[in-house]
């Protein structure tokens, strides 16, 4: 493998040779800025070995680096090891940006070459800018893989299929119809929409190109006069095409994007410059009109309906009740002393939720960390760092499933044997947080980086952080990342706005020691009126009781007692139909009144 | 007097005819860009008759309209009256801005005109774009006034004076070489600076051009090979020059300053665009070096030295003892059944913080509201709105001032009589948000608007708000209202750094009913460092009892009636030391224990 990819890498560098390039990105990305990938689109594992889901390869004529963050820094030092590539750890003070180390290590008058269907126009910006200032040329014209990558896989050529409209609730057409609407108003003639997501939810259609995000890899071309998705000919059958053409939208090819582009009449074309290639904007030249945050898909996406917040409402009822099944047979196991493993429990998760009704997939895969694991953030276990469960410590699971009615994502935090009086103490402190935000009311148009501190505030007074975000937005029947907005350190300008489903999950992290996180999804809700105007606040969605055993309620408010033992007879109460007497009588005992030890 | 705006109008509009412009705007700012301004750059006042702080006046060949926010609808519509000119009211929904106005209601080919020493390069840009997009040309050599305003004030030309390094803690020679360094190490020549704030903390200088700023009408040349001071000679005796010529710093004529920036051979000369008049920025042509952020000086003036926090303590002491007989004479008055209006009040505070050592001015117009004037953020009484107090309701004061060691601010709410539940109610409420933001401990690195919500999360919960800033950063013997700092609703990407003044006030305003505001200001401080890195908080600065007459003790919990008594006790140890036997009492009085009624 590692003469792979030192043979690879000289193949690569006789290549910018011939072309005249002196320095190459090979992105992990695809030309629709997904966060994961399909394997057509895994150039950035084919030339380095390394397989984490972020980072990017710089190759020069004699230097190869690697530039990823604090997830992958002991991974991709083990994969990297041989190749000569270098590991840049990405966010530590000491390691310039990638576009930094171009602009100070490319010799002036020298060219970097990309490949301009992978970068986003304003990913081309920014990276044309640092090197402008250096005298260096950014072309985007070069493929790096191109003649070197031959087995590599074809585009994605599964089947979509519709998303029926008793789980989405409003039509493509009335969807197209207000999209076209918002586009008027703007005084835009037509859109392209790359986002996959964003296709997806528009059109009703679902598919199964990348794991855990059931999205079909296209473009959308928007306008009155009708609307075209271009996808592979092999991903749609004669009912798909009819449905599509009855919502208005003819297909084309795939690959007849940039052509369709480049010969169309004189409009303005709006295209998100953060969410749409480069080579998509040349291809349409003058008529490209980009918009920063004029897109109107992500907020009429982000805002769910009332068919999809009921659907999402009943997924949660069976991913709850698939959680008990999946909890007690772990429970059962450690009790009899039988092994048990991180994959194992992942494992366990699948079975029940896939037995569930209208269960599709998994939303991400699942994260089970035993101890010091749990303190690896995005930790997915392999063969080799598998652990076996002791009686002992704690055990992190954020798990989630797409079910055709709606999207889950829940982390719960347990105790395998007795808690310390440690692991208690940030397990309170992490819940004290997520009570705190999950309680909040606010006025409309709160933003979510407003609130991000309610739910750190007790760690920080005990010297505790978490670095990652507090909640991102969850599609419906689609990724489980999703935008416009979110709660997090960041400002990010979108208000929480009702019908968005949003995660509550802070954390804490001791390296080395344990992980903990709390993860429930919440919709924003109207809370009331008054002469100060409307109000909103969070109606929490996920049903699953938090491990009793790790409350420390010394450390908690009668208030914030009262909002577990309310939160935990809602759980029973939902749950209670869904299962059978021993499992209803296993859910009696986690969702007792914290205070009740009868 | 609206005889004479219609005049001035008239005789502007056959200027603006004369000089082929179709529209003018006269701003109420001057080239410094300052928040308050002297008197010779009042020409929104002069062309329109309205005298609130904030407001542009756009004039057409056939139409005058007046944009300002809603601190000043009642006073500008009466101002206005009678004078042709349209209020527009900033903020609501229904307004358009003024850009889009002018957009909208220009003609296509004709010409907006501007005085391009008024409007910085920041907002030049905006304006021009919006005008563009309607093919309108703008022009930024007309100046409106010129011509018309024949008694206009001169150039202010009071002395300045030197802030002494005993109150300063660092010399100007040492600012100017730690700004000199920051701008090599951008690769940076030189600088422009036309803040007054910056320029009198840069050189330690202060001045008496704007009431309650104690600043000095100038521009600053900084670089290595010397400075110079653009200011009118007048302003400056012998010992000044001597004194400016000792760190490195000529002087140079004020009107001096545009030949002079023309003229400078080709270096890269940093100006910020949003604090730069256009015409500067036009002065220095192709040497331009637009910053956003770069500029050191607000950074190293925000975070003070030691000598100033010392001073700032003291001040806070001095202005904390003349509060304690303010209050007491404000008592003894209204227990005599004798009158005592809104201007009373404010002339009180004025007579016992004018004898203390040390006081220079106020640093901004009393705030005395009682009752339903309270509610009006921005209030200041005058001869027609003073209202008497009545032995019932709340009266807010929102007072400070400029001490050669330190600035003050602070606000304190009262109950004249009796309290009701609602103002005891409102008053806690706002009382916890004051302690839950002072109490906070956060991560170094955290931004002011990640913290607002502590203060305002107790209010939303009760369908309260308020819509101004939580906190804003304070001089030291310098501008009450500075950055870079600020804890508000909107992002500002500053964090909160050891050393930082700022305020923490948050506020409810009930219209028609009263006014509640609880001010202190707070210095941040490192609070301990834990493996998740540096951890900061904040000491409070301000001494002086809160009404104990207005907790609601139902609504606090423990550590908030804790904070409270020993806010109060370290009030009283402060202010002991400074009082006479009688003032003792009247303060021990005050800051007993809120849960003993001994």
């Amino acid at each position: 493998m590692k003469t792979d990819i030192t043979a690879r890498l000289e193949a690569l560098r006789s290549k910018m040779k011939a072309d005249g390039i002196y320095a190459t990105v090979i992105p992990q990305i695809d030309p629709h800025q997904s966060e994961y990938l399909a394997d057509h689109w895994q150039a950035r594992h084919f030339m380095s070995g390394f397989t984490g889901s972020a980072g990017d390869l710089v190759v020069t004529l004699d230097k190869a680096l690697l530039w990823t963050d604090s997830r992958y820094f002991l991974q991709a030092a083990a994969q990297l090891e041989g190749t000569g590539i270098v590991l840049m750890k990405d966010g530590l003070a000491e390691t310039p940006s990638m576009n930094q180390w171009l602009g100070d290590n490319v010799p002036a008058g020298e060219s970097v070459g990309i490949d301009g269907m992978l970068f986003s126009h304003s990913a081309v910006g920014r990276m044309a800018e640092s090197l402008a200032a250096n005298d260096i040329t950014l072309r985007t014209d070069f493929d790096p893989v191109e003649g070197i990558w031959n087995d590599r896989p074809a585009l994605p050529q599964d089947k979509i299929f519709v998303h029926e409209l008793k789980y989405a609730g409003v039509s493509a057409k009335e969807k197209i119809a207000k999209i076209v609407e918002s586009l008027k108003a703007k005084k835009l003639d037509s859109m392209l929409v790359s986002a996959l997501d964003e296709i997806a939810w528009t059109l009703n259609i679902r598919g199964t190109d990348v794991s855990c995000n059931p999205v079909a890899t296209s473009f959308l071309f928007i306008s009155p006069e009708g609307s075209t998705l271009f996808i592979d000919p092999a991903k749609t059958d004669d009912a798909v095409t009819a449905y599509l053409k009855e919502a208005g939208v003819a297909t084309a090819p795939y690959t007849s994007i940039l052509d369709f582009l480049a010969a169309l009449p004189a409009q303005k074309v709006l295209v998100e410059q953060g969410r749409t290639a480069e080579r998509i904007c040349n291809a349409l030249g003058a008529n490209t009109k980009y918009g920063n945050g004029v897109d109107p898909i992500p907020m009429l996406k982000g805002c769910k309906n009332k068919t999809q917040i009921e659907g999402t409402r009943s997924a949660m009822e069976r991913d709850g009740a698939a959680l008990v099944r999946a909890f007690m047979e772990i429970e059962r196991i450690m009790a009899a002393g039988e092994p048990l493993t991180e994959i194992g429990v992942a494992d366990i998760l699948v079975k029940y939720r896939s037995a569930q009704p209208l269960y599709f997939d998994l939303s991400f895969d699942t994260i089970a960390g035993y101890g010091a694991h749990g303190a690896i953030v995005h930790y997915s276990a392999n063969k080799e760092s598998n652990a076996t469960l002791k009686p002992e410590g704690l055990l992190l699971v954020d798990s989630g499933a797409q079910y055709f009615d709606g999207t889950t994502d829940i982390t719960r935090t347990i105790a395998i044997g007795t808690p310390t009086a440690q692991e208690k103490s940030d397990f309170t402190l992490v819940m004290k947080g997520h009570i705190a935000l999950g309680t909040a009311i606010f006025p409309a148009g709160t933003r979510g980086a407003q609130l991000d501190a309610l739910a750190r505030q007790f760690l920080w007074k005990h010297g505790l952080s978490y670095l990652h975000g507090t909640g991102h937005g969850v599609g419906h029947f689609l990724n489980v990342h999703e935008g416009p907005q979110s709660i997090r350190l960041n400002e990010n300008p979108t208000p929480l706005t009702p019908g968005m489903i949003t995660s509550n999950e802070p954390g804490v992290y001791r390296e080395g020691v344990h992980g903990i996180r709390c993860e429930n999804l919440v919709l924003t809700v109207p809370a009331f009126t008054t002469e100060f105007g409307q109000f909103l606040k969070f109606e929490t969605l996920t049903l699953f009781p938090f491990d009793r055993n790790l409350f420390d309620l010394s450390l908690m408010t009668a208030d914030e007692i009262n909002w577990v033992n309310e939160y935990h007879a809602t759980v029973y109460s939902h749950l209670t139909p869904l299962l059978a007497p021993e499992e209803q009588e296993w859910l009696r005992e986690k969702t007792k009144p914290l205070e009740c030890n009868a």
